[in-house]
């Protein structure tokens, strides 16, 4: 799988599950010739040493970025902007920047302010992958095969720096596209940061409960997969919703509508709007597994 | 894994997911010498003879039911009126009837209006087990392993009859646990009816929005484990919400209070508000989790 060099030195600010996949996905790729990881935890980095995840490790971002000429910020989106500032003043006119938010207009407004330098350079990105684990060990080289990873790219975005990331992610098995930064963050708004609401609402709401105890007791598989992502980190997913605060509400607001609606008909017993509501949702639902894996399998047919 | 014979002949009315998978796994266990399958579909009964999974069918339930001494109801919840009405003049004296619903406040209701007569040989029951697929082709003999079936009898129920229930699920590999009523029907509502409500209901506020193709394609796991449950049966889950339409109704308020209580806090840039919700759930959650891992550690270890 090894493919050829496409960076000297990369440096990856934030080596939990998506900045460590990527240090392992790039060492599988063979497309870096040395990884720095940077974590402002010793322990973290101490163990990224230790899995062989990078080739060397440095607590202060702006050491570690010097002399890279990829770097990757990976960190809480509540952190981005403390760390851009740090590196601000020891990024080369050369080096790359991509990172790997999940919301994207908030971080090109930080970018615009801190890095006002680089804007040619800068490449922002999304990869929709991830597991509802994080840290230091939950990262693996395959975290991003057959997964999308969506760049947004500003006015100022080079061709050349497009291309390299592009060909950064598409060697760590990903498959990228690029997308209208408003664009993406309505849709991963509705897709991803809404469900993620509903889940520890859901599950915050049950807690308020009267025998909170036996409602989780007889709660069954259902449960379980629907409130997974209510697993994941509360500190990433507060950075995100407040990153993505304006798309994030107007897609709850939209579903609280919808689902009002859906309430209603309950409540007079319109049989036939719930029951088309539930037709529809199911055929879309299906429509959208069933393509998922068609791409999934046309992409293992292509390897 | 043969068993002490609990039943001469069973009669299973419905032979979808979850009166399929019952049928093969009183079979599995060797509990009763026969079991009759009933469908109103005749492609349905000709599968099911097919598949071994019943010794007979028939169409009409009134004739099914006949020399019984089980019979279990396992059609859609809007279906129950009718089956009672056509079996109550054909039931001896001596059957033991339950059902599957998972509902089970009206349930009962219907029983009292149509079976006034075997009251006490009545148990309600419900198994908490299930996948999204649905059909004489989804079950399969594992589906209650480990899982809990609630038993929820009336005044009237015999001893007799709880035991018999209890042991013919505890033969399928369920653990038997009797529930109040009322609890059972708030409690699903809350963990079970809830859930497929905003599952449904997400797919079908995404539907409406702008570009709904992009905002499928760029959906991830997360949303495919989140919705599964909206692949379930419309029909099915349609009769569910109207059959326990009060507790579901005040489930899905007590839903939006607390979605807007969470709206109101990211409005307001209220992160502690934001950050306990999400700290909360989570905790709750990976509680939920590993507590049934445990349950299903320890129930393998008995065997």
């Amino acid at each position: 799988m090894t493919q050829p060099l496409l960076f000297k030195t990369v440096c990856i600010i934030g080596i939990g599950l998506i900045g460590g996949s990527l240090a392992y996905a790039i060492k599988r790729a063979g497309i870096a010739e040395r990884i720095i990881g940077c974590s402002n935890d010793p322990d973290e980095n101490l163990r990224a040493l230790e899995l062989g995840m990078v080739d060397s490790v440095e607590i202060d971002p702006a050491i570690a970025v010097t002399g890279a000429d990829l770097v990757v910020i990976a960190v809480p989106l509540g952190t981005f902007a403390t760390v851009f500032r740090s590196i601000a003043p020891q990024l080369s006119g050369k080096t790359l920047i991509t990172d790997v938010g999940s919301a994207k207009g908030s971080v090109i407004t930080q970018v615009r302010q801190h890095l006002s330098e680089h804007l040619s350079r800068f490449v922002p990105g999304h990869p929709i992958a991830g597991t509802e684990r994080n840290g230091v060990d939950a990262g693996f080289a395959e975290l991003y095969d057959n997964h999308r990873v969506l760049l947004t790219p500003i006015e100022e975005t080079s061709v050349n720096a497009l291309e390299k990331i592009s060909a950064l992610w598409e060697a760590c098995g990903a498959t990228v596209e690029v997308l209208d930064v408003n664009n993406h963050d309505q849709v991963l708004a509705a897709t991803s940061h809404l469900p993620h609401m509903l889940a520890y609402s859901l599950v915050d709401c049950l807690l308020t409960m009267e025998d909170s105890r036996d409602v989780f007791r007889y709660a069954a598989g259902g449960f379980e997969d629907f409130t997974r992502i209510a697993s994941s980190s509360p500190q990433m997913w507060n950075d995100i919703v407040f990153a993505n605060k304006p798309a994030v509400l107007e897609a709850l607001d939209a579903f609280v509508r919808h689902l009002q609606r859906l309430r209603e008909a309950i409540d007079v017993e319109d049989t036939e709007a719930v029951l088309s509501c539930f037709d529809r949702s199911k055929s879309a639902r299906d429509r959208f597994v069933s393509r998922r894996q068609e791409q999934l399998d046309n992409e293992h047919g292509e390897c």
